[in-house]
């Protein structure tokens, strides 16, 4: 994994081409890993990507020995001790050179504007994003240029993986699931929500580093038991201090980050053995889940998983308890929007695409259950990037 | 703690009614948590706030059981289901209703512009920010108001705490300290950086919530043992898979988030039984940091606690090695800018402001030592939101 992702780079900057644009200039993290395989570490890195010729990484001197010089010509810059200097001083001073370098004024620039969601820095606890006082330095600077919004251009650009990302992805799934598997192990009643959910997130965070080469990785992990807390699930409320009894149903919920890259999961498990309800409900949940997984080919519309899930569920009288989408896009963000699993989407999806793939059901009184997989669309089906699951 | 903190809000619309506003809307997590005592799960909530009267809080259906109604006058809104419409149109409407309810046509509007680093929403693996779409439909519903940038005012206002906010920090103070006090208990040789960081984050995830009616809780540590790794801590580089020695000097670093509210750590140790060295350093530097909180009086300039620091250990012949400030202020930030204790500073601080006080040492060859503390400007001197160390 330490050689370039030639073929990634090389598709974006024919669509750089194709799209007039004679460089990027990106701050988020979720692009900046994309464009430099660096992630990171406090958001006042940024990019200058040409349409030709190697990425330009701008990084404070502390993180430089975590870049990788292979993809990317990187200055550093001082940040954060009394020695340096103003901020925006500094960033001003190396756009400015960056812009005559590349020759841009009159040139068309891509920056990224219009966007909400976005990923995370490795050090999650503190946000730093590029904001009013970016924006207002980027029109100055580049004022004899056109800037351009390119966030849903490098969107659309990320949504196509190549063999390099999948492998990334699957890295990523792989340490997910050792917390899991570890947590899962180790249920019993007693143990609170938070409790469980740390735990994983412990073994994730502890052991991950140094797998197959992971360097900077995080987790987050949400656990929601018995008939009402499973159903917390539904949209991501935080575990609670509710004591996990006998033959309750767990939902696991699941972001990890390596280096950049995500997996989202969602795993159920019982504390104990499973009812034969439980098991039912849990084995129709899969069917689907493996109907959906299976409609992840080159060509298929994006609602097409969410119908074959969809049906599975209606045959089996469960369709009604179904209330979100099938899925959505997963790369450098814990959800992205390419593709997005839903209803009657005609979207078509691509190889290389990469989706959780996730139907749910919410039965009020019995409790909440998802199966979430992150699957890739392969030129001949589909491919899992995270472990299928078995029947119970 | 289940009481408005009247004292707070009282104050904040005095200061709205000095400036002008006759309301404030807010959606970056920080301020929402300081004008609704909610702190909201994934990044879309927002406040409405009048110059006189109750907040409008604003929340995805599914947080609704989070938030205090005491606080705010809790109105929820769809989002993430199939039911839900377009976020934007409902964003449009609640926002064209609050703006009619309290008749702000012609006013004075504050809004959040010109920031780019932020705390984090609970679900840290996605931050969720008003960006340009969110300030385009501000400038579309408030066309008839005027708009103005209220992110320094907030910042402002929030740097005096009340003793409310106090007892907040101290709690969040206290379930960091359980954390640290696990880990460095459990220390030895052969554990890694990133492991040591995980049980600390795992004992603060796992207990904090329930822990004085602690609700949401998170934890993020980065750990660095060794003579090089150690110095890492001087920015907060992460964890490593280093294994820890006999001897080693140990940095650990851990902001901990308890229901919006942060604490920010630095605690040292010694993997087995501390060299004369790493006690004579040590005990310098905390005589050090101890004349800085003892500095933190009202009226005293923000530079005064930098002097007071930066003169010990000029007297025993290490102030070469202490290369940042002293202290930044805390509250619902991980770093807020007000107070900032920083050589030479002359803005004065006042009662109620709250501040790290770290001063640190990095000696190439022997290792970095810092130790951080939250301390509050109290009316007769210092207050300690974090227990004050011991000598070694």
């Amino acid at each position: 994994m330490g050689k370039i992702d030639t073929i990634r780079l090389e598709t974006l900057q024919k669509k750089m081409a194709e799209a007039g644009l004679a460089a990027l200039v990106c701050r988020l993290p979720e692009n900046v890993v994309y464009l430099s395989e660096y992630w990171p570490v406090h958001g006042f890195s940024f990019v200058v990507y040409p349409q030709k010729g190697k990425a330009m990484l701008f990084v404070p001197e502390a993180e430089e020995e975590l870049t990788n010089p292979d993809w990317a010509d990187v200055t550093t810059f001082g940040w954060g001790l009394l020695k340096d200097g103003d901020l925006y001083e500094n960033y001003r001073r190396l756009l400015t050179e960056a812009a005559e370098k590349l020759g841009l004024k009159g040139k068309k620039v891509g920056v990224e504007q219009s966007w909400e969601v976005t990923g995370p820095t490795y050090r999650a606890a503190e946000p730093v994003v590029p904001g009013k006082p970016w924006h207002d330095l980027m029109a100055s600077v580049f004022a004899g240029s056109t800037l351009v919004d390119v966030f849903d251009f490098l969107s659309g650009a990320r949504s196509t993986k190549t063999a390099f990302e999948l492998e990334k992805l699957k890295i990523a799934n792989e340490i997910a699931e050792m917390g899991i598997n570890h947590a899962i192990a180790a249920l019993k009643p007693g143990m609170t929500e938070t409790q469980v959910g740390a735990m994983i997130e412990a073994k994730i965070r502890g052991d991950g580093p140094g797998y197959k080469g992971a360097v900077l990785v995080r987790a987050f992990a949400e656990v929601g038991a018995g008939p009402v807390g499973s159903t917390k699930g539904t949209l991501l409320i935080p575990s609670s201090t509710y004591k996990m009894q006998e033959g309750d149903i767990v939902m696991i919920e699941l972001a990890t980050v390596v280096d950049g890259y995500f997996s989202d999961l969602t795993y159920m498990a019982v504390v104990g053995q499973p009812s034969a309800r439980q098991k039912e409900v849990y084995n129709h949940l899969l069917a689907a889940q493996q109907a959906a997984a299976a409609a992840m080919r080159p060509g298929a519309a994006a609602g097409d998983p969410d119908k074959a899930a969809r049906k599975v569920l209606d045959d089996c009288g469960l369709g009604q308890y179904f209330v979100h989408i099938t899925g959505h896009g997963i790369g450098r963000r814990y959800h992205e929007f390419v593709p997005f699993l839903l209803p009657g989407a005609d979207a078509k999806l691509e190889e290389g695409m990469v989706s959780s793939v996730e139907p749910g059901v919410y039965i009020e009184g019995f409790g909440g259950l998802r199966i979430e997989d992150n699957v890739a669309v392969g030129r001949d089906g589909p491919i899992f990037l995270s472990t299928p699951r078995k029947p119970w």
